[in-house]
């Protein structure tokens, strides 16, 4: 088989060593190339200074085809990425015109005016190929040498995945010969990694060997990665829709999407095709679920609205819970989130209405509710379904494993598959 | 002054490279070491690969006082971290008895049989320091040649923040002189870095060779570090402090907080402080900032809460937006927003009302509402006060925008700096 296409990450700042900042990018950049085929070997992070910059360089050079830089193209002084790309391929700084004009223009569309510092983003290296970036004002810079291909992008996550996307991956693709490899990622929900994996073992090892699986959990969330490689995509596709056949009736119930797949997006189509509109009454998650389902582009055609009735007093005066329900049975308890889910329901004329209420900590628990417990409900002309949920200390795991089983049981709902 | 005390960071693990899962180590790790003055000049990270380890070894070496490593220890066969190591520090791997015992409890405890791969992890290089790990079966192990300390740890989070905090740390502070360090930082609201760098060009470059000066810009944000290295804490923070004073007369309008602050936790200080309460009228922001204000604990202190009326039906039948209003002005305009703002405020029996209406995109836009249009108000004892906003095409930036500019025009609303 043909040799592998090698990557190396390099990500540029001081804020990544002093650990101000996390560096997302790298991640995501290794999924994008992985996707692709392209063997990342090896992630490297340095500071804002000369020397391992340089250092940095070369050592990439001498091991990857391919070298993505990240970071350091700031306008400010303590950014040094572009003035040593200069240095490292012997080039001059000149003003790019087009660059000038992209940049002036950020700034008329936001009616700004542009400063002597942004008008130095306009000056690149005579020898890197300018890359427009429209989502900000440091260009992308495109070098090509000895074989090797590099491209140094913005440390701001959306300016440089939009020019991966829009212009690194196109290229790479373009440039090398890279094999063919198909992906497909099986979206599973409310089951940890190790009972799925002990659900599957038997179909796992009975996997053709150029079809890899791969676990990928996250909070809620299990994602099965099969990644088939060889040299023709339909068959690769074929072999491995084959086996996704075997995988779904051990997990079906489990499974709720595929591939770009997210709950917020499948409960999307799910309310469309069935001309349905949903509302929601947010306690505990405080907003966050509705945030995921505004996150949704066209979600105005299905999302009528929300209340977060923080306060107890607005559970009542302005969501209209009952006083009795709360004084009786408290704000965390199954009997409030049924009126929550139904009251918002009904305030929204939706046709499903979710609800949450719940101890997020690290404040609040009692003996009899603890920091972590969680009711959320789902109310629908079939009825109102509720689950007890006993999470975490840690606040903000508690608010997203709220949102995550609070979308599978509307999900369940829509579907009917509340048991 | 003394020279600086270098670690590099070494990662190693397939699953890394690939993306399938995001390393949090590292960074944890960079907080660790800046906090305590180790200057973290490299991060690298490389596969289950013999070559590229042993070459991570060697590199890591030539550059750094201290090497910090994890992943790589697992029973499996395709970790390699041990094996190397034995190889590197060219040393035996023999049975560590104390080991075998711990391995053997961690067992016991949970009542499981020990498997004769586990017993391998008993199993550690002749030259190595064996340190006890009770939160899992993998020991740390730690080396000390030419001068250079290495510690290998294992990837799972808590057990390689088990290892730091109770042994490597304090054998650091040990062993090495470490200089002083302070850090402070400034946090910047509703001002583009290179503003900023024009404004304070002169104080920074009047700063003192031991001040160094970082911009961390994000999503609306600019945070400014300045970082202090000597040998007495107190005239760090002093020397720093100075400066500070020195800068807020230039940028006092933007800067909302120092250090650990984020706008939602310091409108939650202003709020208390003044025993005012908040509620919210999300339309394009979609509860993304009533998601900021509820992931603060203590939140409910304030947070009376919010309507997102989603669809335009519910702006007026839930909020109480009139028609007249709406037909005329449209959704998106300071009208509407204005009317969002003092309705919620009313409804929730709060002091300030704080609304969103644009549109966020992609679709939706026209010629005379193009997307990244979005309106903002905060109502107040005070009055109304209103934003007009031009963003961008990105829905996912658009919400973050809305929701960094609604909460400072909030924080300026409290503090009656609106202009």
């Amino acid at each position: 088989m043909q040799r592998n296409i090698t990557a190396e990450i390099l990500s540029i700042g001081d804020e990544l060593l002093y650990g101000q900042i996390q560096d997302t990018n790298s991640h995501w950049i290794s999924q994008q190339l992985d996707g692709i085929g392209v063997k990342v070997i090896r992630r490297t992070t340095v500071g804002d200074e000369r020397k391992s910059i340089l250092a940095a360089f070369a050592a990439s050079a001498s091991v990857a085809d391919i070298i993505l830089m990240t970071g350091g193209l700031g306008p400010t002084r303590d950014d040094l990425t572009k003035p040593l790309l200069a240095e490292y391929f012997q080039s001059d700084l000149v003003l790019v015109p087009e660059a000038l004009e992209a940049i002036q223009g950020f700034f008329n569309k936001r009616g700004r005016e542009l400063t002597s510092t942004n008008r130095q983003q306009a000056y690149l290296p005579e020898k890197c190929t300018y890359v427009h970036n429209p989502v900000g004002t440091a260009p992308g810079m495109w070098f090509e040498k000895d074989g090797k291909v590099w491209m140094s992008m913005p440390g701001v996550p959306h300016e440089m995945r939009y020019l991966m996307e829009n212009f690194v991956i196109p290229k790479i693709k373009d440039i090398f010969p890279l094999p063919i490899i198909y992906h497909k990622m099986i979206k599973t929900v409310g089951i940890g990694e190790s009972w799925l994996s002990d659900m599957i073992s038997d179909w796992e090892s009975s996997l053709p060997s150029h079809i890899k699986l791969a676990y990928l959990p996250s909070l809620g969330e299990v994602r099965l990665r099969l990644t088939a490689t060889g040299n023709d995509q339909g068959t690769l596709a074929n072999d491995v829709e084959k086996q996704v056949e075997k995988l779904l009736p051990l997990i079906s119930k489990y499974v709720y999407g595929y591939n770009q797949d997210t709950l917020a997006t499948v409960i999307g189509q799910l309310l469309n095709q069935r001309k349905k509109k949903l509302a929601l009454a947010e306690s505990c998650s405080g907003g966050y679920i509705a945030h995921l389902i505004t996150g949704v582009a066209g979600s105005s055609d299905y999302f009528n609205g929300a209340i977060v009735p923080y306060h107890n007093t607005f559970k009542e005066n302005v969501l209209g819970v009952r006083q009795h329900t709360l004084i009786n049975h408290g704000a965390v308890s199954e009997e409030t989130v049924i009126e929550m889910a139904t009251k918002v329901r009904e305030k929204f004329q939706a046709d499903f209405g979710l609800s949450s209420s719940g101890i997020a900590g690290p404040g609040g628990g009692t003996a009899d509710k603890p920091v972590g417990l969680v009711w959320i409900a789902c109310s629908s002309t079939d009825g109102c379904f509720t689950r007890k949920l006993q999470l975490t200390e840690d606040r903000m795991v508690n608010i997203q494993l709220t949102a995550t089983a609070a979308l599978n049981l509307l999900r369940q709902t829509i579907l009917k598959e509340t048991e």
